[in-house]
């Protein structure tokens, strides 16, 4: 019985799928925070090549991979499609579960999915340099990675605190060639007005972020990247789930139900898009997108504009928010630690047309770890969710006595997370409560915009 | 142009291939080191089961893989065939490249191939549990995996530094259910002797060694499981050469070069042994062993009888060494830091019908950072050695001007390493000297076997 189904390179996807076009709805307008007005693409121009800036608005349905695009891609893609059939022993389920494993990329994630694409236009646009922001890590090696593929020079800016919790992501940007800046630094107007108040000052996402872009709006040769929540990001991840369909097929299956972690968007967005243009066609997936408890944005967030980082400088979007001033504490799953939400992701949740659900980390790694003895893979703490959801639903079938195809995108590996499995095993993971006092004070701070 | 070449798992290996048949000449007996006289199979069974036993001394050419094991190794395995285009384009050199690569096991390595046979027939033979070491915890990580996947307990002395050295690999092992005792310990006679004399005892490979045979030798529900070195382990291995064999047909290529890294050579033995079958055939391969140049068994030690340990409890065999009380620097790839060799690879290079190469490890880290920077995957640092002998492969296929086709085995991912490769990328890299004068001394105490 088969165990994984392999796609050929020829079977890279040639086309990334828009949902732009078939969105229920128009798309809200992208807000300047200075003006509060919709931003233009002239706006956007000091920190994105036009080729990105135009993939954030596009109207094709389907927008072509370009070949050095594709080629890179090869180094990992089609990625294997599995079915977890020693899961589904273990649990005693008559559910079908499949799993997308995006772990096999050099970096260990879904990440360059993106990444690639985004330093290849760059470069195109006669780009020298791109500067981001990464907190775990897996952001910013994924960029690293895919300069190095483009001959680019890479900075990322690195939440300090992570750069001491997660040294070995540090490493990997290093030897990838990527300059690695403890955030807050000394080199931006944005860190230096932070260590300013506060010298030993641990970071935050939302700092590396303002950092980021300052830097690349500040230097003709030097653009800016995002890993995640963009149009455009979401629409590069979308070879994850045109990949597991064709796969799916190959087995003679469909699924019931896909899901993925939900942190920015992009690794959800990517997985069950092409499963939600089936939808015309009188396919009735459901679609499933799980996040922390702790930060439960689609889950107990208010659907509205908000600024898209803590320092008010990034554009101000419609989406699930908690406030751009809420602090997530400081789970496991780094990757899932954000205030916001993909717009499309949350325009297709507010439309109904999806489905949310959070977990505390405890369950999540109880999920992980019976993954891992039974599949042999350790899932990415952020990967873990997805992993816990698939379990209850293959447990419902059970109950149910139904037959039931699970489809789920195990995002990236663990094995650079070992610290957090060891929090787990030694019992002192703490699960956070959503701290719903805090997320209405976040709320009352919501930008004023009336167009 | 093609970049992955990939096998449906119905293409995994359905039998082992056996070099003893074809070895030229006959095996020197393995030697009891407390009577002298040659090993007997009861010697060997308060230690391992009987299907191991015999596979250590089959005259079979052929070894069937059961089902079950093939069954598991589906979760990896046929592992990709990658033709290094990207390599290739960066040296400037007209030979092909071709790396297979062993990272894709759960594990990280190629370890898992003989774990889970190894733990498969102790778990047919009734075994409850199984005892191993482990120095910077490739194997003890996959025999963790293993024994998870079929339900047995599993002990690991982990060298004491490694603890703290490697403490991710650590926790993996306990992830996937094992127990994982600091060695030096309080468990064994030999612990407690070795802690008797030094409390604050770092531990070593031959002290960890000892304590795991004790541990399995004291208990009848307990075996012994050894990651390298014996013939089972090298059969187990050759899963490897034979895909690697297939796929480079599919692409209308065969090898003039084979190239693996060499410790205690199961890695080496598991590459070549399919591809030296072939000379009966009238091919003209080279296969080529790479190990540190501070620890060069092949290249520097003698072909004699020694014992596998320090501690001279393990059986005595002839093999290259440098003697059991050799004692390697601190190199970064521990995986080769052993004084001995299998005896099968040893046999081969007495015989010369195989090449060994070495090199100091600041010139393996610069291939594998040029490897990471083109390729995208992080070499671990025992398969460095083998990216820096096939890149010096390609440079003289350019200075010759001639074509030539190199294949080698990328045995696992070095993303676990980084702390190795920090120490590089600071140019805090040690290059030790062989040292020749401690190697000679070591010699002098080689047992005196007359047989």
């Amino acid at each position: 019985m088969q165990t994984k189904i392999l796609l050929d390179e020829s079977r890279i996807p040639t086309h990334w799928y828009n949902i732009i076009p078939d969105m229920p709805g128009s798309l809200a307008p992208v807000i300047n925070p200075r003006t509060l007005q919709p931003v233009t693409p002239d706006d956007l121009l000091p920190i994105f090549p036009m080729a990105i800036i135009e993939q954030e608005v596009s109207g094709e349905r389907w927008i072509p991979i370009p070949d050095e695009v594709r080629e890179i891609y090869r180094l990992w893609r089609p990625s294997p499609l599995y079915r977890a059939r020693r899961l589904e022993q273990a649990l005693g389920t008559p559910a079908k579960i499949y799993y997308k494993y995006e772990g096999v990329s050099p970096a260990g994630s879904h990440k360059p999915n993106s990444a690639i694409p985004q330093a290849f236009y760059n470069k195109q646009a006669g780009i020298r340099r791109l500067a981001t922001e990464t907190g775990a890590g897996q952001w910013g090696s994924s960029l690293a990675l895919a300069c190095s593929m483009f001959g680019l020079e890479c900075t990322v800016y690195m939440v300090k605190v992570s750069c001491t919790q997660k040294p070995y992501r540090k490493s990997m940007m290093q030897l990838w060639g990527a300059n690695v800046i403890p955030s807050p630094s000394e080199f931006t107007n944005a860190g230096r007005s932070i260590l300013a108040h506060d010298p030993d000052s641990n970071g935050s996402l939302g700092i590396a972020i303002s950092e980021a872009v300052e830097d690349a709006a500040s230097r003709a040769d030097t653009n800016y990247a995002l890993g995640s929540v963009l149009n455009h990001v979401c629409l590069h991840q979308t070879v994850i789930g045109q990949e597991a369909k064709e796969q799916l097929a190959l087995a003679g299956d469909y699924p019931d139900v896909v899901i993925a972690c939900c942190g920015g968007g992009s690794n959800f967005a990517g997985t069950a898009f092409p499963f939600l243009a089936d939808r015309a066609a009188g396919k009735n997936v459901r679609c499933l997108a799980v996040e922390p408890a702790s930060c439960p944005t689609l889950t107990k967030g208010v659907y509205a504009f908000d600024y898209g980082d803590t320092a008010k400088m990034a554009p101000i979007a419609m989406m699930y928010t908690l406030g751009h001033d809420f602090m997530p504490p400081g789970i496991h799953a780094g990757g899932l630690r954000y205030h916001g939400e993909s717009p499309l992701v949350s325009q297709l949740h507010h439309a109904g047309l999806i489905e949310a659900k959070s977990y505390r980390q405890t369950a999540c790694f109880e999920a992980a770890h019976l993954f891992a003895r039974s599949e042999g893979i350790v899932p990415a703490p952020e990967s873990s969710h997805a992993v816990r959801a698939a379990i209850d639903e293959a447990v419902i079938a059970k109950e149910e006595g139904k037959e039931k195809t699970i489809l789920f995108c195990l995002s990236g590996h663990g094995q650079l997370d070992m610290g957090a499995y060891d929090a787990y095993l030694s019992g002192g993971l703490e699960d956070f409560e959503y701290p719903e006092e805090m997320i209405r004070e976040s709320l009352a701070r919501l930008p004023k915009v009336d167009l």
